[in-house]
């Protein structure tokens, strides 16, 4: 078995998610495992940096498995690409050390959430968007996101139920841009990322642009470390998994890693 | 009953074309006739200025009707658009003399169509893409490009069994650009439009990037005045109707209809 990395890009609307389910329901970690069981003579181990929720969109997901075939990267990977389902792609491919895990070794995450302050709501924007209704205080927005970069217990941030051992994550940036087209965008990078947590940071800032939530009251907000002190979560749709850093970073023998994203910079 | 024009963004995804079907076909002009009729005292006479195909998206489509009703524009702009589908939003309006009727008065349509060349195919760019399996002759396609500009029979790029009275239209543009992230776009601006002509264009040009038919063959291909001529028609998801000219210009009343599309520039 030798190990590999992939980089992948998918339409998030099209699968309950990254994680394999019981049945029936399509995902993008068994989509994978189906494309390399067909296309190697082995395949085992696929693991993805980001553990990505029904409707999230990903351009730069990595990936690790371990593989049995005699084809080189680059058939490989065209192969790959010629079974899976449409709605995903492997941008490329790079053999590994055998020690490489596409989670464990990932030293930050890079998302995007994009919102389009309507009236009205831009039908050609509602897939990777959320629509609001009305302008926001992005000044607010601004100074709320500062309070939540660095090392902080994000307990208030993190989905009901889950079971991480630790919820201090350090963020290395929270940054919201108004574009050129009038969307708003939130670049969020961080060390690593709670079940839900920049959809419910997402959904936290989107109250301070409402005026329903003041910026300075962020602080006690993580303070509490208590999922009802911080806002809703924001829709899937419009997260993206932007790119995943490792150290030394990935060298990808196959594919195309440097294309720019279908989304502005 | 007063005149008004609208302003129209929507995802053709969701449509099975602009134009009524019989039954149970979702279509745009179904579903603006279906809030006009619900928001209004009566509407009557919806007309779009481009009968955009199953799966053509508009950023920039207009309508015209006649209304009944006590609603100024800015209220019935946000009613309309607060029972419209999710996948159809009324970007601007406008009071309009009585005279004015969407399709007759467009003095010119811009329309934009786009390609993503792979490999590998990209699955966040496929809903308003079509995306090609390999990279293609772009210069050879800017060659053929500029023979389609100027007043000529576009016969060869009518769908066949079409009705109009004449096939003889004026491009004042058609003019291919790579982008910034990879993908291609090609603009084409015309005084008007037989049907599938810039799918059929698209799909002529893209022979041509593809080493199937030479540039200098296109003069030929007009001259032939038969669809057989030309190549396929390009899949509907590639194209949008950005935008359409009315002399004098129309002065929307309320709405953003300065707003930058989702697209770039």
């Amino acid at each position: 078995m030798s190990r590999i990395a992939l980089l992948l890009e998918y339409d998030g609307a099209c699968f309950a998610g990254w994680q394999r389910q019981r049945e029936g329901q399509p995902t993008v970690q068994g989509a994978l495992e189906e494309a390399l069981e067909r296309v190697c003579d082995s395949a085992a181990g696929v693991v993805g940096a980001g553990r990505t929720d029904a409707g999230v969109h990903a351009w730069g997901q990595v990936a690790s498995a371990s593989v049995d075939t005699r084809l080189d990267p680059e058939a490989l990977w065209r192969a790959l690409n010629g079974v899976l389902p449409r709605a995903v792609a492997i941008r490329a491919l790079a053999p590994m050390p055998d020690a490489f895990h596409a989670l464990r070794d990932a030293v930050a995450k890079h998302y995007v959430y994009r919102w389009w302050p309507g009236p009205p709501r831009s039908p050609l924007r509602a897939r990777d968007h959320h629509c609001l209704a009305s302008a926001v205080d992005t000044g607010a927005m601004r100074a709320a996101a500062g309070h939540f970069v660095g090392r902080h217990d994000f307990a208030s941030l993190q989905a009901a139920g889950s079971s991480a051992t630790t919820s201090v994550r350090t963020l290395h940036r929270v940054e919201l841009r108004e574009m050129g087209d009038g969307s708003l965008r939130l670049d969020v990078e961080g060390d690593g990322f709670l079940r839900h947590m920049v959809r419910n940071l997402a959904g936290t800032l989107l109250e301070v642009g409402q005026g329903r939530r003041p910026p300075g009251t962020i602080p006690a907000l993580l303070e509490r470390r208590d999922r009802g002190a911080a806002g809703p979560t924001a829709p899937a749709a419009g997260l993206l998994l932007l790119a995943v850093r490792y150290d030394p970073p990935i060298s990808w023998a196959v594919g195309r890693a440097c294309d720019a994203g279908p989304l502005p910079a």
